[in-house]
């Protein structure tokens, strides 16, 4: 019985590569569940969703933990301390999918946590604080375009507003919640108390190559990126392809198109920011037609709100001057934004420890993407700790990939941290 | 009775501004018959495109022309000569549209040579050569997707392989043909002999903004630019919007932006050159997700051939260099090709000429869109004379425009013209 932190024994470690080897095993066992025939698809309570939850609850009562399934989905394992009035040190990330994904996004925290979770009982290790494995149930936003159900309850940010959202097929999340027995007052009773927190942490995959062109299988987290997203559309005056002289033209494309390089070349200009038009169109476009006509999607982060600010302030006033000049109107108009959420210092500095005391070289690095763990920003400290991706560092594809020899280590360093955390 | 050249003195000239009220009347009039119940569209061979050739053999009648319907739908009206074995001087244009059209394109052309014929034979002036006023059939391309159909059956340039050419309901050209009982051998029958023609004229509206730029109601075509088409696909690497640095992208739609701004960039370095990007699209875009893929389509014209091919050549290897820079690859594939097709020096010069005894500045310029009188080009002599589009020079579109003042100067130097050639 252990109540007070240690270093991990040579004696009590797990045998090498026997963490990498189960949590591979485990996460492609969860992914045939699927809604497509081909492919990786689980979303918000589907009955393949549904399947999964009870799969990890069973797999978290077999490695010894107390395991529930909340109103919303969330699968709960808990692992006590000794002591009854110590506080709740959560490891979770999700467990539901994008369309056609990768089978790490998300389950690849769940199941290190379980897996060390499952070793501390073995070896009957108990901590300082209460550990709760959770499989939040929503955070990618797929079948309601809200994210973060599962882990917005938890800490009580669940927006009412979204009970009134759809699916595709015309369902409302109040219908579906009515349906598994909860409404918004039993959501917010799932809320805990913010004093009752030790801390967040999360193992994810990168989602990126930065950790792949660095040659090392990890990375402390150190913020999570906001974000600002805009929807930007072009008017200009469509023509004949072949009448009208280049100088008299004004091309809403061209205009387009040049925006697009601005977009590239000022996010370029500071390596915390990135700026992407994902989405590019001249709808119904004709070959012999100069296009009257574009629209554009823009997406700018950064870990530093004023440097995206700034990036946006500057890239806004490029639009419209590329707009004056060439004679076209451009509208911006912004559809979402999100603040940038720091790591805790303390959880960073665990996790680098960790890291060093494995021998690896410790990288610290920003996370482009949204996880869970932004909701128990301000309520907790939180901690991520990201694990190498494979194939280039794709991201919401089949070819996403984490090794077995990763997944370990990544388990290991989180081990390490659980027992090293007061 | 005159079989020799005269120039039309002031007694026989038309009251002024008759031509202009009647052409336009006529336009206005034939736009009724529409496929839409908003909006002109008159395609090949619809019930409203024959209603709108038997009213043009209606006006040609009364207009004391001889005049029929062919096979493949030209309306044909003739002025004969007194001299039997006189050569034939066609003046045409088409009847069919686009959808949603401008009321002008094609139609101007016939109405304008209608009237012309209508105040010769009313005058009792005979020329020195056979005058056919055609209205052609097709033009376009809107139903099959091959242009020219009623102009190339009568050069002898109908392509047997267009037949199997399918609409949108699946109906095959040569049905419709087969439906109004003509065959390919019939086709060919409708072709004539080379040595009969004097010469090919066409009045159109400009589909351009270059005549009214210069302030003046006419211009003379100089020659129909040449084309060249291509598709050009763009495979990148997708990836997380978040997660990429800047440094580490692939992105398809930023290298689509690039070229677009090359081709923009290479073609207004001479005057002689278009080049349009009508087609631009990253198929199934995510705002948050960098495009792997994006798509566009290339257009470009000029009147020399060679100007041309010396921009697509640059165009290719500055697409190849920026895929290559940006590390990914770029298929440029070629879908279509015409050669520039230059009007005879001698109808610009009887064009010119006339224009001049209008007392109006006399501005040459290429046709960057394609004609009917490309179907007669190494046939016969061919001449165009545009007319100033309203509207900035709007084309296919409900606001394309031609004033009844400028209708009737270009009836009257087609007038002058007529009675002045040899």
């Amino acid at each position: 019985m252990l109540n007070q932190p240690t270093l991990i024994t040579p004696a009590a470690s797990p045998s090498p590569g026997e963490f990498g080897a189960r949590i591979l095993h485990l996460v492609h066992r969860l992914a045939h569940w699927s809604e497509l025939p081909e492919g990786l698809k689980c979303t918000y309570f589907s009955p393949e969703h549904k399947a999964v939850a009870a799969q990890l609850r069973d797999w978290l009562l077999s490695a010894g933990l107390e395991a529930t399934i909340d109103g919303v989905g969330n699968v709960i394992g808990r692992y006590p301390s000794d002591t009854y009035a110590a506080k709740t040190l959560v490891v979770g990330s999700h467990y539901d999918t994008v369309a056609n994904a990768g089978k790490f996004d998300g389950r690849l925290g769940i199941l290190t946590a379980l897996v060390v979770a499952e070793y501390l009982n073995r070896e009957k290790r108990r901590l300082p604080f209460h550990l709760e494995v959770i499989g939040f149930s929503e955070e990618e936003g797929v079948r309601f375009g809200a994210p973060y159900i599962g882990s917005s309850a938890i800490v009580g940010r669940f927006n009412e507003d979204d009970l009134a959202r759809r699916d595709a097929n015309g369902i409302s999340l109040a219908a579906v919640l009515k349906g598994a027995g909860i409404d918004f007052a039993a959501v917010q009773k799932l809320a805990r108390r913010p004093e009752a927190y030790r801390g967040y942490l999360e193992v994810h995959i990168e989602q990126g190559p930065v950790l792949l062109h660095s040659n090392v299988p990890l990375g402390v987290v150190t913020s999570i990126a906001g974000s600002v997203r805009f929807h930007v559309t072009i008017h200009g005056v469509a023509g004949h392809a072949g009448t009208v002289p280049m100088s008299l033209r004004r091309d809403a494309a061209a205009a387009a198109a040049e925006m697009v390089l601005e977009v590239e070349r000022r996010c370029a200009s500071n390596t915390k920011l990135v700026g992407t038009v994902g989405q590019l169109s001249v709808p119904h476009g004709i070959i012999n037609v100069i296009p009257g006509f574009c629209e554009l999607s823009l997406d700018v982060r950064s870990i530093d709100d004023t440097v995206r600010d700034g990036a946006i302030a500057d890239i806004v006033a490029a639009i419209q001057k590329i707009a004056n000049r060439r004679q076209v109107t451009a509208t911006v108009k912004e559809i979402a934004r999100h603040d940038a959420v720091p790591c805790a210092p303390q959880m960073q500095s665990a996790l680098a420890q960790a890291i060093a005391r494995a021998g690896i070289e410790t990288i610290f690095l920003p996370s482009g993407a949204g996880h869970d763990a932004e909701m128990f920003a301000g309520i907790a400290d939180i901690g991520m700790l990201f694990v190498r991706s494979g194939n280039g560092g794709v991201s919401h594809s089949p070819l996403e990939s984490v090794t077995a020899e990763d997944a370990d280590v990544a388990a290991r360093v989180l081990l390490d941290v659980l027992v090293n955390l007061h």
